[in-house]
């Protein structure tokens, strides 16, 4: 926990937003695995700020340098360390935002534990910058599920509280989220994208935030990832999820609405498909036990409006003990929901590898003559 | 992961439905700890069967014999372990288990996953039962909170789509989260108990079963708990949450709703209370930045319907690959809702545990001289 | 660490020398194992006391109740949880053991770290008792590693000054190992059995004790088992081992002694034998890089004499701060060197399930087209 | 395991010999702690190679960048990135690397386990060059442990078959420690320098190379610290110093030698002493059952000769099968002893980090009327 992730696909994470260099370490990429370099760049400009009116026009290029782990394009199978550089880093006066806690954010909460030495500049390790060697993580973790023929996509479910269409959670496939993947606004209904954009704008105009839903899918996910409890997909996905900044609730298959279906409306009946087992629905959303059961996996994240905004807010200078007014200058997001869709498909794909990997290391020793 | 949790406070639990015993071991509990085992056993009675007419009429007495580190009536700080027997184990004829899946269970993924090897009798390990250790464990660590002025409470949200009143999330206190632990139906607007329990009735009569949503709160959680990441407080929290077998959504603060809110409407604004910051909203839930703002931490987690149910579902035999039909027999609880209020109240305190105790850890080694 | 160790075959253990039970939990069995309860027994019979004049006269059955994860004679998945009852307890009057710290033994330094509070009836979970989980474990862990055609022994290097022979390095074999098993005093030469008896006899008549060294090798083990650093195979073997209470030395190959040697003397040559690359010599007990090299493990351990003697002691009653004196009266071992034989075995064993397990997760993702 | 260490005081390691960087993140420095940069300098200077004639005449500046975690001089309680370049890396022909296995080095293992993917030059991720990060980690968490009274250092305790004096267990204090840190040769007989030279000297001109013994010791240590079992003083510091490429054995107190003692001598009997309990021998180096007794802590690590001579050796080509021969040219540290000094001392200091932390954390909850 705290900086690192995973006990098989090991992830540890580091940087301030406007420190010398953010990054991470990735420890379990088997050796001889190729790294497409250009498909992480791809990723990493899905999330990267200044592409989009919806987001910050700051601009970072987020090139990632790899420092160790890799030889003549593959896994050494030794760490894998990846830096990307803060280049764009206007620290400006930053004493004033240790004297006004910017309401939504962590800087109370995080002088607390921290005693107030941590780096204030930019929200330090809380930036939600930071989501940017998780990405890069898990382009690297997306790489070695395809190879297993997995694939993850993500789409804006809603934004500012109009919503898209969901996925099907029986029919949705690779094409479909290979398609999504491609755009930098994925909708499953295009007729959406104005109404959204139109409420981040009046927001924007209003020096004020909206947030939104991620919904995310998995497909070609065999039956029998996971562990019941403590190593359930939905307990390693979850803890992923909530690693992310702004993310305030975390959903699998029906979700919430689930606590509403009678036990005949929400079980996924079975029938064989192709001489395998297969469900007819899917409210489980593609898990049950703990364990995947071959259908897609199909979860929810819900993202808070950007907490920074222009408005003036009311709060406390904590070293003066004095009440105060802020308004927070600069560029800001007024919806973080579609840089964020490819961080939430990267904690799937983070998830999967360390259970897949979990699940192998338990059959390691499985005796020759076991089996059913 | 699998079946430990936690790196400080270390819980690893054992067990099947019909096996010996179920159990589990405790590891991180301060030597000289008093250990009130009869307010463990009230904590056990919550969750137990066969008390309430929502629940299966199957009585387990869920009486925890603790075997190791205790002496003369407190922790001796080696490892806890604690034992509930299986002494209400109609096995009866599992054949049926390994031959008719039953859906929104996991038999399906867990055959796969234990090649058919898994313990079919009444789900085994997969078993909602298993959720007693996890509760004995959560007593300990209510224990242990509380002498640190940590209480944590929970009612029922939501069953059969009809809905409780919410805590308010500035003012929920001690005293109310004890008054709802004292009764079994736990619940703030006590008209709502009449509807709830006439939907479980109406599932039940029908050969149905229904789903709820469980809201917890803890209060008195100073501020700076957690870490940013893989540390925050809901990863650690919704990790434990997913962990309880048919939870399938887990929010914090307004959780989904927030996603429909603008950053203005979102945001807790702050004012100097009594000499220390506080929050006049908690749309957050009482964690920003994964740290524990010294707001009442407020969640909810949503709990499908049982899935084992009596009317005829459609299913499959894996063995013999044929399409089959099955009808659940046996004593069910038509509603899990209530026994798992104590459940999800044991999930907060273990993560809570967990974290004051990461806290400490990373506080042992500050230097004399620093602090703000 | 702590109570459990192990990321994939993780070993909890509990359990106080004179409370109601000892035992363990271990997760990672792979589901469907046969679990061979006569070869546990065998293996637990080698630990326990009351066998052999070296040992303490105190019987205890150590039998094994398995009340988890055992479905049918095999492993059923879910963690399995095996119980040893104390039945032999005379507690006595321990008040004296909290008087007067027993020089040697953890009495003060457990004094300090658990205020007090732990069990201090026969060494409480300080125990040597506590490794007979340990050598549960190791059993499971042999027979997992039996059928990947790995086998471990080991024997008596030294007693009381009186040295063994040692493995020969190169040609230690599976059925050298299985007859060191079969017997209670293991030794290469047997001829030292009486003299090492002596030395134990004449230490216990003087109220004494002695200590010794044991050798361990295991045999099969593959190629590329382990990783640099911390996960080395030394990292983890020393870890287990120095777990266990007497044990103050590790040494892997020529141990010590390798640093009077020149390179050209330790640097073990290879040759190609049998199609595979061979070392000519095993200066480096089968590790390289902290990695497997395909040659026998052979590794030491040095046990301290039992520090529970007659003698007259000088020593501390801490509760007070008076000097005082002691003399350890009861049923004690003069020597558990012998009793030990399989504890190191046990450790090996665990360790190299918890290091092939891994290196199965590391190959979990590797890409279809991969190696060289 | 693998690439991290540690559950409280986190580090990571990452590089290869010849890539970019080499470097390590540690994570759980409390904020605020004041880094002294130079001090840290001093210590990868201990370790660079190119300042003795014992060593490699490569010069490596061993410059840490630190590029996160720390902030106006302090740490910001965000996990330290620090990062040494590689700037002295002639690769050369690096093939005939794959082609002929070093005798000694991890060439043949590293082989297996990446299936032929690793990093040859310079020995890749398992070049000594990897303990630089080690050392980088280990001051830092010298500075912490200083700051509690805590001074850890080592001698060299033989080279080349030429012994040391050693450190008397009893009264090594920190002014002692801080003489032998002082210097490049650090020997408590300063007469055992030139003989110990020679012998260097005679094995390089005979192209050959000699290992040797470093004792160190830590004073200052509270006693209570550890844990009975897997969280052993001992297992923790050894899991430590066996990751350190070329240690082979490691003891703590008489280690290996206490096997010949009996019980009477081996016991290290207690006085009162400035009205604290003390031992008067310390036969068992600080440690009893697995936990610190408030005496010195004295532990011996092997360290076996550089396996990269110039002389003629055996070996094999994996990819052809043949058996060929092998002169291992280039620069070459004929011994590495006094470089490894400050690399087992950094070993201690992290154990000693991890442990002081664990045992916060398991305080964290006492109840404020727990103790004796």
């Amino acid at each position: 926990m705290r900086a690192s992730f995973g006990e098989q696909f090991k992830l540890t994470i580091f940087g301030e937003s406007h420190g010398a260099s953010i990054g991470m370490v990735v420890d379990g990429i088997p050796a001889g695995t190729p790294i497409d370099e250009a498909a992480i760049a791809l990723d990493m400009a899905r999330r990267a700020p200044g592409r989009d009116p919806t987001a910050t026009a700051r601009k970072e290029a987020d090139r990632v340098r790899i420092v160790s782990g890799l030889f003549e394009g593959r896994a050494t199978g030794a760490p894998l360390c990846g830096l990307i550089e803060n280049t764009n880093t206007r620290s400006g006066d930053y004493a004033q935002l240790r004297e006004r806690m910017r309401p939504g954010h962590a800087d109370y909460a995080g002088r607390v534990k921290y005693g107030g030495f941590n780096d204030p500049r930019g929200g330090g390790h809380f930036s939600g910058r930071i989501t940017a060697p998780l990405v890069f993580a898990g382009a690297i973790a997306r790489q070695l599920l395809r190879a297993r023929g997995i694939e993850i996509g993500a789409h804006i479910a809603a934004i500012g509280g109009v919503g898209d269409a969901a996925f099907d959670p029986i029919a949705v496939d690779e094409r479909t989220l290979a398609a999504l993947r491609a755009t930098r606004f994925p909708l499953l209904d295009p007729a959406k994208e104005t109404p959204m954009r139109e409420a981040v704008e009046r927001a924007r105009l209003a020096g004020d935030s909206v947030g939104g839903v991620i919904e995310c899918a998995a497909v070609g996910v065999p039956a029998g990832i996971g562990s019941p409890f403590f190593g359930s997909v939905e307990s390693v996905t979850s803890a992923l999820l909530f690693s992310v900044p702004a993310v305030k609730a975390v959903s699998f298959g029906d979700g919430m609405e689930i606590a509403s279906l009678r036990g005949s409306e929400a079980n996924d009946a079975m029938r064989m498909r192709d001489g395998r087992p297969a469900c007819l629905t899917n409210h489980n959303g593609g898990v049950t036990g703990g364990i995947t059961n071959g259908m897609p996996i199909v979860l929810r994240a819900a993202v808070k409006p950007t907490p920074s905004i222009a408005k003036e807010q009311l709060t406390v200078n904590p070293a003066t003990g004095e009440d105060v007014t802020l308004c927070v200058t600069g560029r800001h997001d007024p919806c973080i929901v579609p840089r964020a869709v490819v961080v939430v498909e990267s904690a799937l794909a983070l998830a999967l590898c360390e259970l897949v990997m979990d699940d192998a290391a338990t059959r390691a020793l499985k005796a020759p003559s076991g089996g059913l």
